[in-house]
């Protein structure tokens, strides 16, 4: 059920379209150059249907940022999905995941030693073609892989420890989530040419809207959702300490929460009418709702501050529907 | 026993150590940012005295190539040697090992999972770097990186294979080894003003020489060297096909063949004696040093035909050393 017109969802899905036979053009150009199996298994993980959210981001944050030669940023686009695509092949091989956008991942398919090959081959190409702007673009690139890379080492301290502070949490998803969704943006309304305090409302707009999406993933987990393309609970299972979690262990206290804390220790499949209504008692579904909803406020504020043209009507919708993915 | 002048080698040792006070100012500038444990994990291994071949010779070249402002080629210098230590984080993964530098690796040291994230973060940092040049450096350094993703897949692909040839060899060695050598010589010409023609010779200077180096690493695997930092026989004992090997399966057969597949395939340090007598029967040591010595010319060759200044005499030499360390 979304909230987007008919025109609306057309326009996402050729901008979509196109960042995908970009993909695939990029991938066929390497495969011309001989760089063989290296290219199958980027294709096996690049071209299995992913949302392109954060090119699509910076695409239409660029046309909002007045830019009118879509080309320029494209580079740029297709770059953060490969950073992006690298590191889900990287995370995987560390979550010890099977599945991913529903295909075998590739540690799974190849082995471990040609996963970590072929996550620093999507690295490379990323930055390849993120490295032909200029200095002030490919800085706030490589500050974003190593806010990534930190924020990585955060979550895996924090695995399975039920102490995480929301502060703790909010520190990895600016990291991971947000720090691309901001850069992204940021980059995109520098290359459109737009100032550097323009642009630092663009990176507003990123964030905000990349803390949301986080909160709704975390969300999604929980109460699951058939066009996840992954099962519910995954994050309860790997110890992933999601937003919800943090809340509802904040909050409970004397027997609920050892009960809590002894569920997420050792979950299993029957524990979850006994988890949904621990975490309903503390209102941690509906708390993280309102965060979600007050991100997305903050984000449309930034955009409509700076941004113009047919572009930021569409990204508001999408702030909408963000939102109803929630409910 | 040093073939260099006295001179040379304090010229060398130090720009050696300006390399290594700028890797370490570049680690300070990341940890001051809160970039926290990935800094010290990178810096384990980053500054644990590698002999920062790649740097020196992006240096070097810059000069031999007229440029006269070493500031400027710098950043890249520190680039190559940001992703080579990157790729060695993952290789050791890959590889198994437990040393790298005379220290633990850091894979031991912290687990896999942040190993592949420090790698990863020392990847983005030399990217970083070498993003700040001009599309024409930033697609040499890019291609250069997708070679050695794909050399290592060769690699991979050809452990234990008894029957890899020659050419399978030089292509894995031209990705991985050589390939940055070539790189970095290439784009340290573009950044000291010089032609695209004139800078092919630069990398044909770099390629020779890389060439060159491993083989005479696969002769100082065979026979040892106090200086390597690692013990004789890693690559036997990993499977790895070296040149030597390669030479000797090639032209041995019957049951001298056979004896040698046979010690290759389950490999004991008992077996020295044995494998040495086999190799020197074949002449396949020999083979590698004329190997050496012919690319070792043809790097001096390119190099004397478009480098100029005080820079050359001081390559001509190291070429010289090179070719010495096997003897």
């Amino acid at each position: 059920m979304s909230t987007l017109a008919t025109e609306q969802v057309e326009r996402l899905l050729s901008l979509r379209e196109m960042v995908d036979e970009c993909l695939a053009s990029h991938l066929a150009a390497a495969r011309e150059q001989g760089d063989g199996e290296v290219v199958d298994l980027a294709e096996h993980v690049l071209l299995s249907g992913g949302k392109r959210l954060r090119p699509l981001l910076v695409l239409l944050a660029y046309q909002a940022a007045g830019g009118k030669h879509p080309e320029d940023v494209l580079p740029l686009a297709l770059a953060f999905e490969l950073i992006h695509t690298a590191t889900l092949v990287h995370d995987d091989m560390n979550d010890e995941a099977d599945q991913r956008r529903g295909r075998t991942t590739v540690h799974l398919l190849a082995g471990s030693a040609k996963a970590i090959i072929t996550g620093d081959w999507l690295f490379v190409q990323g930055f390849g073609l993120g490295g032909r702007y200029d200095e002030g673009v490919v800085s706030i690139m490589a500050r974003s892989c190593s806010d990534i890379a930190v924020s990585e080492f955060l979550q895996l301290d924090h695995i399975d420890d039920l102490t995480t502070s929301p502060e703790d949490y909010l520190d990895i998803v600016r990291g991971k989530t947000a720090g691309p969704f901001a850069a992204g943006c940021q980059a995109a309304a520098l290359v459109a040419g737009r100032s550097a305090e323009d642009a630092e409302h663009f990176r507003t707009f990123g964030e905000e809207l990349g803390v949301a999406f986080q909160l709704v993933d975390d969300l999604l987990d929980l109460r699951g959702s058939p066009d996840m393309g992954k099962p519910r609970g995954v994050d309860v299972v790997e110890g992933k300490m999601t937003l919800p979690l943090i809340h509802a262990l904040t909050l409970s206290h004397g027997a609920e929460r050892e009960r809590l804390a002894t569920l997420l220790s050792s979950f299993k499949e029957a524990d979850w009418p006994e988890l949904m209504d621990l975490l309903h008692r503390s209102s941690s579904l509906e708390y993280a709702e309102v965060l979600v909803d007050l991100h997305l406020e903050r984000a449309g504020a930034a955009l409509q501050r700076v941004g113009a043209g047919p572009a930021v009507p569409l990204m508001l919708d999408m702030l909408r529907e963000v939102g109803e993915r929630t409910r």
